[in-house]
């Protein structure tokens, strides 16, 4: 299944300029009036901005919930043409079939899913490259609901939970500042939970509407959800059909989206070990020589930051090889420092040119 | 599955000092002796930096071979005590058997890649659960595969590829940068290439060993590789069972591995859109004031950096703060900037405490 851990919510937060509810008041000596370098509330939002100069970008950079609508609409015109299209060919599809567009839906959930039970299969040559379309596009789309979707819905639950567990703590600002600090753990627990409710909940089904035993119904539950789908035991009722195309289609996403989590915990787990190792090592007279940017023999503030960022692996050196480009492209006036005087001789020689 | 997406090459080079070979000389108006801030030659490896500090790293940072190897053994212990569980239990297996081991081993590979087919179904309540066990750990298993080895193996391959093609062209150095610029694009089109073969083999298998005709071949395929597996279609010769132990194994991990270069490249593509749109807005007032982080009125090559980069959205507030703090922790005489006499001055703060 397709991947972009995090890739949806990540730009939506790079994008967003307002200064970050968890931001330290890090001036703690006074001797920095403001060691902000975000763009300060005046600044036109970046959004916009990209909105204008690029075109389509609107799509591109669209926060989350524009690109939920996106999946949402996909889904509906995917599962719609998967009907259709099924339904149509009803005749070349072999197996126990219960309702003509019920199973079409069916089919086309358990296609898309790759769950694949094998109850009902295509028979004629032209069902079966149609399944062949329908399962590549039906990953592709599995893939973008967990990319875009499927977080965005987690992050909405997972607000509703902090606000609750932090009720009697403290205000809207306690609570983004828990949100920031542990939001993977949360949406990991969120998931889990959710996880649980579908297996229970599909087990309970199939032991009460399928008549199936205990074991053979948790069996099912976890042959569909991993998307295993044997296919010895699946859903075979009319009613079974018309929850198996819901449940299916929740926790198959919910496994996956579990999954996601789990490596995005581990990934965080190690980003932090390697952030402590960094900041708990000494400088030492090599360090500071290569952290002297300008060479004057002293580390400023911001070479110290770029220094440590750059081992704390954040950034690369062609990041900064290619601003440093950009910075003596942008300084005309060669004092080695961008000042307003820079600006002007920078308007002026476009205006000429 | 489990996602990872370039986890452990990422570590592996944020980890490796050495001076990237595609480090551009920025300096070219040679006001700045060393713009580089990478930790020069003399500084010790940090990977034994890290493995000396914390105990246990070796695995958590080991680079790409290790885990490579440790993905092999794990493949390997998780195969072979499929085979023998699966064998054990073999007679509360029903439908079409070929040989004791091979219907084993073939049954483990069928039901950790979710593919299967259900030509094989546990008639048990123990095999049932065992076949539940087994799912769940098989799938973190091709998650962890994913994640290291998978991308490990591409990596070399593209190496050969891009050697090659390049055979003519330059040395070393030219074949090194050719392959950080371009990267995904190679691995994307190898894995291409790589599941193409992997379906034509499939297709061609299928139609000369298993008598299937051409369009069932393709289709069984397809519903191999993408883990759908109706089973109405599927390997019951004993060649064809050792054919797919491999097969299986190896297009499915492919599929999975394409589907995660393709939202690799997007993201990238995303990336790139990002970083053109930071370098080519124009620098206001504002910008000055807000980059100025010292706020002495003119802006420092570091603090353009370190602006231009959160607008690339590379580094976060939270980063730059942090860091301002240990920097200030460590200006010890005040002077706003790191010397080697605040160097001295924690020493020997260190020695009296």
């Amino acid at each position: 299944m397709a991947n972009a851990e995090g890739e949806q919510p990540l730009l939506g937060r790079l994008l967003d300029p307002s200064p970050q509810p968890n931001q330290k008041q890090t001036n703690k000596k006074g001797r920095f009036r403001r060691c902000r370098s975000a763009p300060s509330v005046d600044v036109p939002h970046p959004e916009k901005i990209v909105g204008g100069l690029l075109p389509g970008s609107q799509i591109i950079f669209g926060d989350l919930h524009p690109s939920f609508v996106q999946v949402a609409t996909l889904l509906t015109i995917y599962l719609g043409a998967g009907t259709i299209c099924f339904f149509v060919v009803r005749n070349q599809i072999g197996g126990g079939k219960t309702n003509g567009i019920l199973d079409a839906v069916y089919f086309c959930v358990v296609t898309m899913t790759t769950v694949g039970y094998g109850d009902l299969v295509p028979n004629s040559p032209l069902t079966k490259l149609l399944a062949c379309a329908f399962v590549f596009s039906g990953m592709a789309l599995v893939g973008l609901i967990l990319s875009k979707a499927a977080d965005y819905l987690v992050e909405k639950q997972e607000m509703l939970l902090v606000k609750s567990l932090l009720r009697h703590k403290g205000g809207e600002r306690e609570i983004v500042k828990e949100l920031e600090t542990n939001r993977v753990k949360y949406k990991f627990v969120l998931i889990l939970i959710l996880l649980l409710l579908l297996i229970i909940a599909g087990t309970m089904f199939l032991y009460w509407y399928e008549k199936l035993d205990l074991v053979d119904a948790f069996y099912c539950v976890c042959s569909t959800i991993t998307t295993l789908g044997y296919g010895d035991k699946s859903f075979s009722t009319k009613m079974g059909r018309v929850f198996a195309v819901f449940w299916i289609l929740a926790s198959t996403i919910c496994l996956a989206q579990f999954f996601l989590y789990l490596a995005e915990l581990n990934t965080e787990r190690r980003q932090h070990l390697l952030v402590h190792w960094v900041l708990n090592k000494a400088m030492t007279s090599t360090d500071l020589e290569a952290a002297d940017l300008d060479s004057d023999g002293v580390v400023s503030a911001p070479e110290f930051i770029i220094y440590k960022l750059k081992e704390m692996g954040k950034i690369k050196q062609e990041d900064i090889d290619l601003l440093m480009e950009e910075f003596e492209d942008l300084d005309i006036d060669q004092s080695g420092t961008l000042s307003i005087s820079d600006l002007k001789l920078a308007q002026s020689s476009q205006r000429w040119s």
